[in-house]
């Protein structure tokens, strides 16, 4: 059926005929393939300009209730194929370990970009069910974690890495995670905003140490000063958007592309309602989601 | 904040510092930039090694309601920017026709991979508020659209194109647009699915001519003959995955992983209820949302 040696051009100005003839070849791509999972503290210079995709295993996972993004990154071309999840709910956690079983990754992060207030981690029963994974969370957050990370940190996976943008405002200890800037890492870049920057919107700021003043410095100091191809990833969208980029935000953005004291004033209008889950959320997320940790906290253990 | 001179590194063996001393640096990627849309029958040779995205916009977009995946491609090295939407739902046509505009995009087709049973398409809705934009749907369906298009069709936009392969099973009509096969064009390959081949599931076989058989049949032969790495992109989801692999669901798809007897005797017993907007959905969607159509069909129109 494919392949049948018809022809018909349709232009949307007209018809406008025109022939090709040629025999059908469907060609796979190969797939290349080198330390498993690290963080470092530092940044480094490198000059990218290609598009590569091909190292990362990327999954975007939503979570119907709490209208929830969990992303999944692996290094696919690292024997060990490490792999990590940002902002995973409890809700979920048995598919997105089905999925990292199916696709034969070893999950060695749970991460969350802040303390949620509207669903609980699944950080916790992941951990129950995956020994090795460590749970990671900013050290601002005040949160039990394994790993307790701060601005500027790098969270390798294998070869490729997440840096930390600490993006306070929507809570106290909000960060934002970044892929690599260096070869080898995605091109364009992604940035895993949490709540501080949603697709057309922001978390809300009247609560958890929210402030509107620091949610627009930090947008803008730690999301909007990063290349405008960038793609943003938030950990929410309530209109069905999947994605964004950093451009499209500073241009259509409709609460942060105004000076500050419109934000501010926006923000402070909002009338939201008190939210569901909060009491239930914040006491379990501030413990990763795990009530009674087993294992100590490790903040700062390998600082040196 | 970002760029601290402290170093820390964990590993999930232990701690293994090392230290990393180099200046902050983030480059963006440049965007390179050529025919419209157009439609041609035909299939060619070439050969793709590397991943591509810089030509493609893409964008999968979410209807709650329906758990329905609507799909914006654009071609944005072209000075128009010509760009479809497959699978449009009606609820989601101001939110994707301002997204459009956002981007700077000439919508020149609204497309669907077949006659929809639990939502109305949006088509009719935006060929009513963007003049110039034509509908499309397969031949096969029987319905009303501007482009009624048929096995090895190519619908270009701008210099990238969409093929057409037949997929029917869950109706009469169902196809699978997949981007090229050539130099320029995604890599790797995506194919929009429809209902024919959803993650790990696949669309029912008990109404408007579906058949198991046949199903069985197309997603074997059009869809897992596709190299492993080609993106699958359903028209829904139900548990909040996003994207597939022709690779994952030849491995893991519970249902198009058995033999043709058992998938048969699987879609005999689903015990479905019957759909809740089938009895709207159906007819409006075979004029394409246009209970009143204006443009004449222009069926073949340009087969010479």
């Amino acid at each position: 059926m494919v392949g049948m040696n018809v022809m018909r051009v349709f232009t949307i100005t007209g018809s406008n005929p025109a022939l090709l003839n040629c025999s059908a070849r469907i060609l796979s791509s190969p797939v290349k393939s080198t330390k498993l999972g690290c963080l470092k503290t530092s940044t480094c210079s490198y000059t990218t300009s290609s598009h590569l995709f091909g190292k990362l295993l990327f999954r975007q996972l939503f979570e119907k209730e709490s209208s929830t993004y969990t992303y999944l990154l692996a290094d696919v071309t690292h024997p060990q194929k490490p792999a990590l999840l940002i902002d995973p709910v409890d809700k979920t956690v048995e598919r997105d370990l089905s999925l990292v079983k199916e696709l034969g990754l070893k999950l060695i992060y749970a991460m969350n970009t802040h303390v949620h207030a509207d669903h609980v981690t699944g950080t916790g029963t992941i951990k129950s069910k995956v020994p090795g994974v460590q749970s990671v969370i900013s050290k601002a957050s005040k949160s039990k974690a394994d790993l307790l990370i701060e601005a500027g940190d790098k969270i390798y996976f294998g070869d490729l890495f997440l840096e930390v943008r600490p993006t306070p405002g929507h809570t106290l200890g909000c960060v934002t995670y970044v892929t690599g800037d260096g070869p080898n890492q995605p091109q364009p870049r992604m940035a895993f905003t949490g709540d501080a920057l949603l697709i057309r919107g922001c978390g809300r700021t009247d609560f958890q140490g929210g402030s509107s003043q620091e949610l627009y410095k930090s947008v803008h100091s730690q999301i909007f000063s990063l290349p405008k191809d960038t793609l943003i990833y938030p950990a929410h969208d309530y209109k069905g958007f999947t994605v964004s980029t950093v451009g499209e935000e500073m241009l259509y953005n409709p609460r942060l592309t105004k000076d500050q004291d419109t934000f501010k004033h926006i923000m402070e209008n909002l009338n939201l309602p008190y939210p569901k889950m909060i009491d239930v959320a914040v006491p379990a997320n501030m413990v990763c989601g795990l009530q009674d940790l087993s294992s100590k906290p490790v903040e700062a253990a390998s600082k040196i």
